[in-house]
């Protein structure tokens, strides 16, 4: 079953939506529609987000960060005092660039990431990261160029690459991340075709949907390969900060301020509902990424920006940071040993050093997709491994997130899961 | 002066962008950018809105609402209690359509203004009205095609659609709005062209930046011509409800759900730093349109969402827009007043009937570009009418908001603008 089938099979929230569709098809304005219009598709981690919110479900879904540990009252009072102190700022249009004192900030956070020379000047504060992915596309690809990704990647990245009939093209990667000679390779191959590459994209730290990392060596290497190929790599690194042991690698930006953009976000360290991340853009691509920024959304909201830049001047929110690592690393270990302790043989699994998601291969023949369905009856929600990867295509892996439920739900959706697994496994040996 | 040009030529807060843009003449990343980007331009009002904070300048420019009325330390209350009793909800990620409360309440303040048909299963709540527009021309122009709007309009939607390669052609307009002949006129022209016209863009309520209304007769005419030519109306309708008599004129959308794509904002009748706005899809188009929203921002604010459906809820909102109307109806008046005191002739001018801005015209032969620079010399700033029309071409007019400026600062700042404008005239008058 492939990405589009599923969005179309899947009973939606809007449960009229396929109606809709073919409503549109029949009448007079679907002449209207721009190419680019039929590449946009529905994702399908969203529609597990609308299922997941069934009474009883335990979703394995959803990559959505823990929040309770967030000092909710006290943040209230800031919020309180922002409005009645600043509201009038709070509440005005804003730069399109973002604020002066969050663009600081910004820099600080990256700091803490390994990149030193980060200059408040060079970022524009963006409405979440999926936002300055919509804009990369937008300003550096025609329709038919090619983007590089990993293989598997975000399905928010297809989706808005895909809008702008982006040729999305995967890279194989093993556990060390993206193969520098199999993307050397692709790139050879894929200028003989007469393609024209502008990007990589790429998830270095806890891919999602992954969970692999891209060593250091290899960093540099794909970087130098990009380099040398004239393509711009697009780092993004919301997970950067939630490595367990606390010792973040060096993102790819490190050392390389000229053929890195970098996105990063305040989704994973604070909190998704400010929708706010921001890009650090090589000084010579600044302009242009800037109006585009600004062409799609004026200025990113001021009191929200006020809200991150309050939490990262007032509170400790390093100290946050380490406490989400602690409970991210100890729900990924309840994780792994549920799955050891449940799995099937002929299932395999990543085991991550950061992030929200371990990646789950079947065998073989299996497809994931309609799996999904028998979860759904048993009580749990997947991501089937389809919807990680560009066009058209079954696959025998699967997204489980162990960032937002607690050990004992961990050890029950992996319960419930489990005997679904194994008659898929089961039905492919006798097949 | 160009729009192009005057973005060049003004000085920038980064002041090293024409720097950049040199720069990046000469990168070899400059191979990377897209056709589509370097039809991005920036913005006259941005570039203005910088200035205008310069300390003493009174700024006739910038398009803001009045804030100070609103109460701000409720509001902050408010805010405090969405975090501290749902702050999960608030600070997580939400729907890509928008919370369902907002979306019915998006429906109350569209019947007050005279739709009353709207389903809230038809709407996408918006990053501000600006995303929307950038989503409708993403959804349905492929480069090259046709978008129509008035001359003048918009300047925020020229950046959108021209980011799309949009090709936006102009209607003329009179002092009631959209010229009905003129419209068909032009479609037919363009047709004969080999054209493809997909949207006619249309603010019918106090134009930015003319002011002007389309009358109601007019609306049926312009809806039923883009029926006829299968053209979808894009209704940009931020300022609906200001209208001084209290007394809104029934929308495009009234009556016509099939044809018109209907735009509303929360920036004009409650504050733009919550960046949130809706679209009414005609339900055909929903699901192209819903996605699109979702691939460039996943989903709005579920803070700022949960702050506005607060506002609407728990407010006297309609008080406020009363109160809004009428101080707004008290500068204009301030405005026309220190017009008809201060102004040479051969200067004219419209008369709104609400809304935020007054359309000034110069002679034949003047160009309002270079006299932005003399007037903020002399301490005041307008944007000059070319940033409102697409592509090339000076303009002798000029746009005058008095939304956010007292009646005092509204008298100054145009006593300091005659001797300008009157320079001006007689060095026309002398060629």
């Amino acid at each position: 079953m492939t990405r589009e089938e599923f969005s179309d099979a899947v009973e939606l929230p809007v449960d009229t939506m396929a109606a809709l569709e073919r409503a549109a098809g029949s009448h007079r304005h679907e002449v209207l529609f721009s190419n680019r219009a039929f590449h946009i598709k529905q994702s399908a981690v969203r529609d597990v987000f609308d299922i997941s919110v069934q009474p009883g479900l335990i979703s394995l879904a959803g990559g959505s960060p823990y929040l309770r540990s967030l000092p909710l009252e006290e943040l209230g009072r800031t919020a309180q005092r922002i409005l009645a102190e600043h509201g009038l700022e709070a509440l005005q249009y804003g730069g399109g660039q973002g604020m002066d004192e969050l663009r600081r900030q910004a820099c600080e956070v990256m700091a803490a990431e390994g990149i030193l020379d980060a200059d408040p000047a060079d970022i524009v504060i963006t409405t979440g990261s999926q936002s300055a992915q919509d804009v990369a596309a937008k300003v550096f690809c025609n329709p038919g160029d090619v983007i590089l990704c990993e293989d598997p990647t975000y399905v928010g990245a297809l989706n808005a690459f895909e809008a702008y009939e982006v040729d999305v093209r995967t890279v194989p990667m093993d556990g060390d991340g993206l193969i520098p000679e199999a993307l050397e390779e692709r790139i050879r191959q894929l200028r003989a075709e007469g393609k024209t590459i502008k990007l990589l994209y790429t998830i270095p730290s806890f891919n999602n949907p992954s969970g692999v990392t891209l060593t250091a060596d290899r960093r540099r290497a794909v970087v130098e390969i990009c380099r040398r190929n004239n393509i711009l790599v697009l780092e993004d690194n919301p997970y950067g900060l939630l490595r367990f042991d606390g010792e973040p690698l060096a993102p790819m930006r490190a050392g390389n301020p000229q053929d890195v953009l970098y996105l990063g976000s305040f989704s994973k360290i604070f909190a998704p509902g400010v929708r706010l991340g921001w890009a650090l853009i090589p000084r010579h691509l600044y302009r242009r990424f800037y109006l585009a920024c600004e062409a799609v959304v004026l200025c990113p909201s001021p009191l929200t920006q006020m809200l991150v830049s309050a939490y990262l001047r007032d509170y400790d929110w390093m100290g946050h940071v380490r406490s989400s690592r602690t409970l991210y690393a100890g729900r990924c270990s309840a994780m792994l040993a549920a799955l050891a302790d449940q799995m099937p043989e002929g299932v395999t699994w990543t085991r991550p050093e950061g992030g929200f998601f371990i990646w789950v291969t079947l065998p073989e023949g299996v497809d994931t997709y309609p799996l999904l369905y028998k979860a759904i009856e048993a009580g749990t929600v997947f991501i089937p491994g389809a919807a990680f990867r560009p066009g058209e295509g079954s696959s025998n892996k699967l997204r489980l997130a162990f960032s937002a439920v607690s050990a004992e739900d961990i050890a029950e959706g992996v319960r419930r899961l489990a005997p679904i697994l194994r008659a898929a496994v089961d039905a492919v040996k006798v097949g």
